[in-house]
């Protein structure tokens, strides 16, 4: 039976096996995590509103009742299209049709030694990083109140809907949620800015959104900084071309850059090494690869279609009927992207939204935005447990994952030997 | 005003803290965690039955509103009883009064080896190693057929309440939660070993119960071994006397040894490292420290007081009250236990109970169990969400938090170069 094996568990891979379950093919999907990761919600697990497995689902459990479906937990390293097999970091898998959706990191612009000094937002790792580094920092300037000025300061990099969303959680984290928990700090002085390369926020919005969600931001105390290039990262803090700003806490919401796994692949990558496919989403020269999600770049009505989860969604749909087609013989169509419009929130009954060019902002988009996010989550119980944390988040302002967990010595403030406490 | 310092956010030094919110003294509670855990439900999240914060709340939180009561993060590593001064890590704290609520780990009778390969179920992070552990040997005897046999055993030492609770809830997942999600193998033929080393499991309670729990044990699918004596542990799996036992993951469950830092008390201590109080759970020679829960030893009617979280409650609440009838000039009282009872669950619908001579099992006792632990979690949005956890879990079979989350190379089945996949 035709072996068709698809690399990457996200958006793209789960909906082109998915995609796959009644055809007469053997589905292989690969990941190196044991979860589809609903990654739009990512920065809720970061800012301590949810938990990791309210938005994660092993892969194995969603795909249990595809009897044609295997789920292999192995990481892929490269690909061999000559031989048609998949090099994992233990082993080899072959296959007939390869669906590669292999997904994006954040891009450090080739300053990588950044990477350890502001984390990214990609993975449950990565979240319970940040929520670990957000509230220690809260305890470390309780602890050193002499020096709570740079531990109670936070630079988000990036204005795009992460780096938005992070800050407007910040804010509200440290204005509502913590306002009354600390003793000698005051949390609500709390100084969170949102540094952004270009000259707006949520570029790929409208600029009245990007210019109402600015405004959205600095309601709740956020100091948005536009056009603020970075030219410096470290542990005390971050530079804005000459200024030195002291930031214990740094987030990185920007950039992007596709797996590295897709060099193997032989064909012309674009600046962010994404894998610049054709229309039918072919790899150029290998009809029996297919390239879906931020691991591709294709244009659709002339523009580049959006790194957008319901973008790999539909691509990883159309990679799998295209494997159908191909194996019955028919031509391979080309790919469409159906835009059914852009959300982001910025806290508590603040959102904008972009729907085929009708624009929303405030409750209404922000209501948009919660049950846009309900419905795409998978499965009863995490529907009806966001929901349920979201409204007591909503009457209470309280977070109910305020943990700080981690190794034995990450999870306490830094040693300071200067300071002799009473 | 008098500083009342409390060492421990589990049960005995919360409860402490709390029973001061009154008082007219200043207390400081110092831990290396900034949660408070609810450790009798902490084997759930061990098999993914709940989430770390379902059970865990930050203890800042928890005295929010206790305007007199100040919390610290950091570690506490002695006692300097002489200059009535709490070392930390990383700087040193005064108090008029202490009281010490440092908890307990597992002993491995002097083979602390054994550690890194038959993890503990202490904190968060133990309990999402072991999650880890278990998800991650059924995806490698997958990948590995031919290995399933060890990959797809596990042992785990200790017959009291935490190892019958862990065994029972293995034996679910395999038999139930994972029975349709898997391909190569047939999770349902998990082999699941509970070794006791005395007569019989749940020692601390009645004969009758003991016989109970391993019938309902035993109707799961565990092997249960009593006067089973590990004498060795390692990677490849436990041997019992001069059987060796090829196991694959391996979970400690056993013993008990109270925390190091007690021995700077320079007290007597037992053969566990408890710190031998005082009737009035005063460190003997000094009455300005108490030492109370598991990391004190102590009578009541002539019966060593247990290790229970009851019991650390009452003691902690003896101790608040004993220091504020010493700031009063009043002599200090003895502490009695009011044995409330004790409670074990096994599974779905199954349980035993011991509640002052009344000898429960099965659903009447099991719905005891789940009502008791309801009643005392933290919060209203904690109650609710284990409930409703509970609820779909019984009804489904399933369980929410399947993660395998950790190091990027602790969640991929270990590497193994003969296999060669198709």
């Amino acid at each position: 039976m035709t072996h068709v094996v698809v690399l990457g568990g996200g958006f793209g891979g789960l909906w082109a096996a998915r995609a796959l379950r009644k055809a007469p093919v053997r589905v292989t999907l690969v990941d190196r995590r044991n979860h589809h990761l609903f990654q739009p919600l990512l920065y809720q697990v970061a800012t301590a509103a949810l938990n990791p497995s309210n938005i994660a689902v092993p892969i194995r459990r969603i795909l249990r009742r595809q009897r044609n479906a295997a789920v292999a937990l192995a990481e892929a390293v490269s690909v061999d299209v000559a031989r048609r097999r998949v090099i994992l970091s233990d082993g080899e898998i072959g296959y007939d049709h390869l669906i590669v959706a292999v997904g994006a990191r954040h891009s450090y612009f080739g300053r990588d030694e950044w990477a350890v000094h502001a984390p990214g937002l990609k993975s449950i790792e990565d979240a319970l990083d940040i929520r670990r580094r957000v509230f220690l920092a809260f305890e470390t300037a309780e602890l050193h109140p002499d020096r709570r000025r740079e531990w109670m300061t936070f630079a988000i990099v990036g204005g795009g809907p992460t780096g938005v969303e992070l800050a407007g959680a910040l804010a509200e984290i440290s204005r509502f949620t913590l306002a009354a928990d600390f003793r000698t700090i005051d949390p609500r002085e709390a100084r969170i800015l949102l540094l952004e390369g270009g000259d707006r926020v949520l570029s790929s919005l409208h600029p009245d959104l990007s210019a109402k969600a600015e405004r959205d931001l600095r309601r709740l105390g956020v100091e948005v900084r536009t056009k603020a290039r970075v030219t410096a990262v470290d542990e005390r803090g971050v530079a804005v071309g000459d200024e030195r700003i002291p930031a214990r806490t740094v987030l990185w919401a920007a950039g992007i850059a596709a797996s590295p796994l897709l060099r193997s692949l032989g064909a012309p990558l674009d600046r962010a090494g994404r894998v610049k496919v054709t229309p039918e989403l072919v790899l150029p020269g290998h009809a029996d690869v297919f390239v879906v999600g931020d691991a591709a770049y294709v244009e659709s009505d002339g523009k580049p279609v959006p790194g957008l989860a319901p973008a790999a969604i539909q691509e990883g749909v159309h990679a799998a009927r295209n494997v159908l087609r191909a194996l019955c013989g028919e031509p391979l169509l080309p790919f469409r992207y159906e835009d059914r419009g852009i959300l982001a929130t910025i806290g508590r009954a603040a959102a904008v939204a972009d729907i085929r060019g009708l624009r929303l902002s405030g409750l209404v988009a922000w209501l948009t935005w919660v049950f846009v996010h309900i419905f795409f989550l998978i499965g009863f119980r995490n529907r009806f447990i966001v929901m349920f944390e979201w409204v007591l988040a909503y009457l209470t302002f309280d977070r109910g994952a305020r943990l700080i967990t981690g190794d034995a010595r990450s999870i306490l403030p830094p040693p300071d030997t200067s300071v002799r406490r009473p």
